[in-house]
């Protein structure tokens, strides 16, 4: 679809959200099942309904603009989740897998604060208010799981994945 | 390459890293010659001199570890500029691409926030601390830079791009 205006460019932008929210919807549990970490296994599967809940408010949005929310394939979350795909084949289960999933995780995360950003932005530029105040919600929720990953990375992950550095056969290993 | 530490870990986050970054380097001057504000035409320039000297700051990183680069294709990288790049195909030149061009630049700086405030904590854990300060001068430019874009939107972009609506030929137009 050609873009011609900011109200063609805000619907693409929902569309590329609504394609990133249900690759993600599709990918979360698979990714929860590789985890060790029970509290980082909570977070992922509380993160699905969540998502779930921000996929419902994209909807009611497309709704209230009377057109379909596909037709944009988001190619961003796509490489994404590719990408944290493979970590799992790269890294056997324990806490350096839990490390990486949430490094993968919190980038999604980051590309959905910068998309739901524009987008609520978008939105109060043309007047939507009521879609920019569901955008908001969104935004926060996301801004919200991306400090939990922080905390459970420093909290739990990160120290037990430190044990163990001896076994590394690079050449540039410091102490541990 | 199989990962089994954090060590190796944090070395496929640098490699990752890298292999985003010269990707945006080699894309920024095409984005540049896309874009018709000339303070975002300068603010991009600027942008692809500053990540030239991130990707000197990870080239020092890696000869430290006497470790090559290369080796990891950042798929989310190629994701994310290929998404920017349709958005050239889609739409026209002028503010509406503009604003799109920041919206996709903006999911770039947040991914590589994501992904250097990763890689910045592993090497504190790890006690690289020479590295940790370096990726932290790179964490707090992509902050800059993403503030600097919202800025640009707000204060010159997404005004201009307001205008023309009338033009659209969607159902759910308002105002305007």
């Amino acid at each position: 679809m050609k873009v011609k205006d900011l109200n063609e460019l805000y619907l693409n932008e929902l569309r590329d959200l609504y394609s990133a929210e249900t690759q993600i919807v599709n990918a979360l549990p698979k990714i929860a099942s590789a985890v060790e970490t029970p509290e980082l296994k909570d977070a992922i599967y509380a993160h699905l309904e969540q998502t779930k809940g921000q996929v419902f408010r994209l909807e009611s949005i497309f709704q209230d603009m009377g057109v379909k929310p596909t037709g944009n394939k988001c190619e961003a979350t796509e490489g994404l989740l590719k990408e944290g795909s493979n970590l799992l084949d790269e890294i056997d289960k324990g806490a350096v897998r839990d490390a990486a999933i949430i490094s993968a995780a919190q980038r999604v995360e980051h590309y959905e604060i910068a998309a739901y950003g524009t987008a609520r932005t978008f939105a109060e530029l043309l007047g939507f208010n009521e879609h920019a105040a569901l955008l908001q919600e969104t935004l926060d929720e996301e801004f919200g799981a991306d400090a939990a990953l922080t905390d459970l990375a420093v909290g739990r992950v990160n120290a037990r994945a430190l044990n163990g550095q001896a076994t590394s056969s690079l050449p540039f290993v410091k102490g541990a």
